[in-house]
């Protein structure tokens, strides 16, 4: 496929010929045979609340924790999240699980704050052009999770990679949650296709959100299975011990217990396309 | 889910604890356990090319054959088809391999030619909402391949299907083939969702085009395999002998051994997810 | 500009130094210095709905009279317009008032019926790619109104139009009414750029209708004014006598009286880029 | 229109009955009778091409001056900007002229140094959700340009300014600057609806950047005269001495003498809308 843009640009996310990029979190490598799960609530709430969840996805074999502290919202009165104290419970429930932990970062400020917490920064939809908070991620020592902004085209995402790597940060992880388009029914339309298209273009590991990319719990499960058939590293999954409640994006929320069934449901996927879960 | 619009309408294509619909085509149950996979080339070209392809995607595992007499073209000095030609050599193929043949139909006033020769009367993406081609093909004792317009809602799509129960024939297939997004290393974005979508929407069976999905080869086999674990009950692929050499969507054909090899991919993947070719 | 698909192929279309194309329809010339205003309702309805519109209309200084009599609609059981009855009523209203009228054609076999009753026939937003209609209407004797699909490119419109010159009709009014994005508060976005664009790359005259183009009535005469100054030959708009009790597209019509005013308001946008009225 | 989500939370960026804002920028007022045309390069390159452009736009009638110092690059390895060097050069350019200075910040941590050079700050469209950004400049006494997201709905772009409001900066001043959709011979769709949909909804002004919004210098006039029509309280226009030769978007920079000539255009349609240049 000789579909990239600037074909004279060396660019550092271009695969050619190189080997794939494993990433090391603790004891897990991403971008290897396993196929990482992420899950965890859109917002960390209480302490209750993200224990419970971190216990019961790590039961039904979770590779990591994921929780927002930091919250993107599109007005100033809803639910911003816990801030560093959300950090902390996080870090609670890692001391407890055993499970990595997953969280954004929204600012360059925030930056030590957030990674003296974390083991993986992620970078929101919202910001995936946020051209300074890139460059002081590419300062880190973290592994960087980047969401493709939900209408940014393949070349841009993989810019903003290009801005980490360049910057001195090799660990960047990709992330596909879904593209705006003129859909009614879900969220977003999940573009399941930059799975492929990416691994052809790029040796760094992709992963999939299908919470955020449907906006509906029940097509979770079912678009799990086909991120991973279609050549997927892992998924980013929300998960709320009582969805109905969640102080954001509840909707799209799969409960403990479907938590447990989806893993079921996608081990066959797995071992299907030669991964493992 | 509680997401169709106008609920107090009563809709023929709705679910609403009907049983699936399957759909008889020869020997072959569309909507079933088994998995169908239509595959040929986009035009008939020839009667070598045709033949040539029925018999290589038959011994693949092929479950039905495709291939455009009436070509939709953007421009009219495109390559417009064969037309009865072409339906006359489909029909030679479907004689020699036994498969059943699936080709579009453009104007009401060929609907009686077309249905002389082909099994299944494909809608193409841009006469979706055509609706007295629609209205014609609701007479027809032959089953209807519905495929989506590139930019129709879900709402619509079934709308269009609406018609054509309404208008008599329960025989719908509906077939997703990528919606027009601001992408532009695909030619369309497959809209996998789609598929677990209208399967908890209405009780027709839904396939999926890869090929136009994606409009590139290297893509088709992943979008194949994630289409199957997102519940699709079929695959409609283009094969061609010589994609360098065909008339029209060379681009994004597959060989003849890209598709033995493809069927040897998908195997496993509707096995894991209980179904099987 | 060199932005156009395909510059080895000499299209009819293209402008390339052509006289730009004046169409005449009766007294009137589409295309001049004159700005055309078509009004009237989504649908006719009745004898003295169309009729009132009609009088109405041409008082407040409308060039022509629209109406559908042949509806294309998402779902069968909406009112499907009143058929050659409609078109009856539109000859009526002309008889009457002397407005020359526009009204759609959906199929082939009905170009003959249309034709017999209309000055222009209409191509619909969802049979731009109908190429067996775009072949029957290039054989008429009557100009023809090509409405751009809500999402085709400018090169797809342009090839639409190519068919109908390309099969001996000259005289095509382009007609931009909208496309489909992922906005949410308006019906479509209208794609006004479209108007200097297409008169960039063709000797055709653009016409835009804002009533769909942005689905709400307050929106329609500040979208007037925008089409005008950015060069268009004329305006679409839905106006209905009662707008509440339409029978299809009520939110996005004007009364008559609002009718009146925009044609006051536009008057001036019109003498400021060297147009009349 | 009732067109609002979540119509129970009262907003501060909502019309209900309040006094459209005006927004004091030196002598000028934005918002009134006057409409605002701010021309200059997309980014400051040097010192004589900066202050060229300054005098030439303002002999030709220009309100106030724009040059990118920090400028968001998909690349890294693209132009980023002169940095505090540019926004020296805008103060010298604005000292010379009496123009006042647009330019954009991109970080929390440089508004107080592009603050201390510039008369407004501008958001681009890329950090119209970096909400730490917004937070930021709520706080700055200068006032705010915000330019809408090239895929956010009118909802978002409100609730962005919603946050600078509630953060106690009531001077915002919106920016529209084109969508992204499938369209292709455009850089963006210049979504012009978005004029008069917020000037309904909303008291704050709104601008047109119809340079951004095109991408094509020959769309620039014509989209220009769109926008005042549809009641625009502003321009934002690419001007470049030497577009060939711009570091930055080139192609859609016009030449002081095309300025020139647009602002004689946009003259009559300014006045035939009941505004003044």
């Amino acid at each position: 496929m000789t579909i990239f843009v600037s074909p004279r640009i060396k660019l550092a996310v271009k695969r050619e010929g190189k080997e794939k990029t494993l990433i090391r979190v603790g004891e897990l490598l991403v971008g290897g045979e396993k196929v990482i799960v992420i899950a965890g609530p859109c917002s960390v709430e209480s302490r209750e609340q993200i224990l419970e969840t971190a216990r019961s996805v790590r039961l039904s074999g979770a590779s990591m924790l994921r929780g927002g502290a930091f919250k993107p919202r599109t007005l100033p009165y809803s639910f911003q999240g816990l801030g560093e104290e959300g950090l902390k419970l996080l870090a609670e429930a890692r001391e407890e699980t055993g499970l990595p932990v997953v969280t954004e970062v929204m600012a360059p400020q925030d930056v030590k704050t957030v990674e003296a917490y974390t083991d993986i920064l992620q970078i929101g939809a919202r910001n995936m052009q946020n051209f300074p908070l890139l460059k002081r991620v590419a300062g880190s020592a973290k592994p960087v999770l980047l969401k493709r902004g939900f209408s940014s085209t393949i070349e841009e995402w993989l810019g903003a990679a290009e801005y980490i790597l360049h910057g001195g940060n090799q660990d960047v992880i990709l992330c596909e949650r879904g593209i705006r388009t003129f859909t009614k029914l879900t969220r977003f339309t999940l573009d399941v296709t930059a799975v492929p298209l990416v691994k052809n273009l790029s040796h760094l590991p992709v992963i999939v959100d299908p919470s955020h990319g449907t906006g509906h719990s029940s097509l979770v499960s079912p678009m799990a299975k086909a991120a991973i058939a279609a050549g997927a590293d892992g998924l980013m999954i929300e998960v709320h011990p009582n969805p109905e409640e969640a102080k954001s994006d509840g909707i799209q929320s799969i409960t403990t217990e479907e938590f447990q069934k989806l893993m079921k449901d996608i081990y066959p996927v797995a071992t299907a396309v030669g991964r493992r879960l």
